[in-house]
């Protein structure tokens, strides 16, 4: 049997090695720097590996994301065409993700910031109580998920709708489809959530053009990839006050540098990229599953068109 | 036409004013105590007034309550016999409070003042991913209020459990009932949400001994009813490391005054009792219906059976 090879600056190779250790009995896991005869290397499961990495194995049969996201292997000029190109979809991954737009779409519905700021002055105020079914929640991404926490959103009664690419068919939520689609989204959306994937269309999507099309007072979330949203733009937008809050799980440097304006502007709620943190004990069955697939010649689970990039 | 006369030790009688005023041109609206001439008075809306109160108004065709809760006009001895009791049905009020608990649960569960803090110290740091399943939520009172929050969360993924007066039967959700189930559900309780009423038996019942049979590192949330929670007593359980973290609604002074420790203490959120506010908006275009149909001599929809009280 190939080996496997681990590698990622975030993740830590230990859980995945006892969890998939487990699920394959005799699997040759090989967690780099300990690469040993690169020819040996079936099936690399990586995240954010460096440009040109992945061409050194030259029989690699499939290379897995430690994510959802698969754009950091994309990014390689030199990838190997050969390989499948495979995605961590994770019921795990996508109900963290969920309870994490929930919490930021309650706080803003629920004026968490403007308690807060209350609070910090020893105010005691009744604001005028929010209306749950004219509230609009738009979802800029309605893949796996984006429809199962726009979904969710639904189900407590908000107005929800999404934009994608193609048409969806979601229950309870308006689908929205295309470029030609984006503004007429946008102007009924008063708390955006971002959750595409990175390709070159949406690149720089959330920008000062972008947020102008939303609502005087909407707020933005963003757990997509930061590469999508100009963070100067979304500060001058929060400044102008046309915007009235953020929540970032993402940024285009991560981590965030700490002279960034970003921590301490008062309208903006900073995450370290936990929005849906990759978890081994609920991913193992999935990435075992294509381990076996690929080294058996069948057609993994999960596979990404390189065409479409996700 | 009749008069209505608007009375409540809770409610603002303005924000009714202007929403039955605008469904109702010429409507005249009468805010106690300017009762002006009783025998104008055709319609009461009213919550919690004194007994003997409503025996004065010797033209009234129907009391209708400001909540879903009648007994506190049948409670009334003199009780006239002779108009229609009716009732708000609000489906808005249980949705506003399920809002607020989830929003407090997601908080503390996702470890969100531990990110807060991380921000204001601009410092970048992934925690250990919380693990739904295994997170014990647990309710402390599972009326239609309780019931509906318990429920939400529980669909979540969450591990809850609610504690009533009588055993409940409820999808979901473990019921543990009476005193002497009390301290079985306190030990398995990570986040304790209070939302019972107020009665002898509640009064002073979140004190040092129940916060000591909390599971060390518990959050207490509490939107029941101040004196049910003895401040002092959480201070000491947040400041001896005991309890992780608050988040109150209710108080034993209202509004909070603004020497209070509460408002500063670090690990305590302060809320101005709003998480289920009482809404003109949502109720008024029931209300108005029910004065345009007692008034026209027609049935009203909503009423109360009085031999059967419900």
């Amino acid at each position: 049997m190939p080996a496997v090879l681990f590698r990622s600056p975030n993740d830590s190779s230990e859980p995945w090695r006892q969890a998939l250790s487990e699920r394959i009995p005799g699997l040759d896991f090989r967690a780099w720097p300990n690469v040993g005869d690169p020819a040996d290397i079936g099936f690399a499961l990586v995240w954010k590996v460096p440009p040109s990495f992945l061409k050194e194995f030259p029989n690699l049969k499939a290379i897995c994301s430690l994510g959802q996201g698969v754009d950091h292997i994309f990014a390689d000029p030199e990838l190997p065409r050969g390989p499948h190109i495979l995605r961590l979809v994770d019921p795990w991954m996508g109900r963290a993700m969920a309870e994490w737009f929930l919490l930021q779409v309650l706080r803003f519905h629920r004026q968490g910031p403007d308690y807060e700021a209350q609070q910090r002055r020893r105010e005691w105020k009744q604001l005028p109580a929010p209306e749950t079914s004219t509230r609009r929640v738009g979802f800029l991404g309605l893949g796996a998920l984006g429809a199962e926490a726009a979904g969710k959103v639904a189900a407590l009664g908000f107005d929800v709708a999404g934009w994608s690419r193609t048409r969806k068919s979601l229950p309870g939520i308006t689908s929205y489809a295309g470029p030609e689609e984006l503004d007429a989204f946008l102007a009924r959306t008063d708390i955006l959530c971002g959750l595409l994937p990175l390709t070159p269309e949406t690149t720089d999507l959330m920008d000062a053009s972008l947020f102008a099309k939303l609502p005087k007072g909407a707020f933005v979330v963003n757990a997509g990839r930061g590469a999508q949203l100009v963070e100067t733009d979304l500060l001058a937008a929060l400044d102008s006050g046309h915007l009235a809050g953020a929540s970032l799980d993402v940024f285009r440097t991560e981590p965030l540098p700490s002279d960034d304006p970003l921590w301490t502007h008062p309208k903006v709620q900073v995450w370290p990229h936990v929005s849906a943190l990759t978890n081994a004990d609920s991913g193992a069955d999935q990435v075992a599953e294509n381990i076996r697939r690929v080294f058996a010649g069948e057609t993994p689970i999960n596979s990404v068109d390189p065409d479409r990039q996700y």
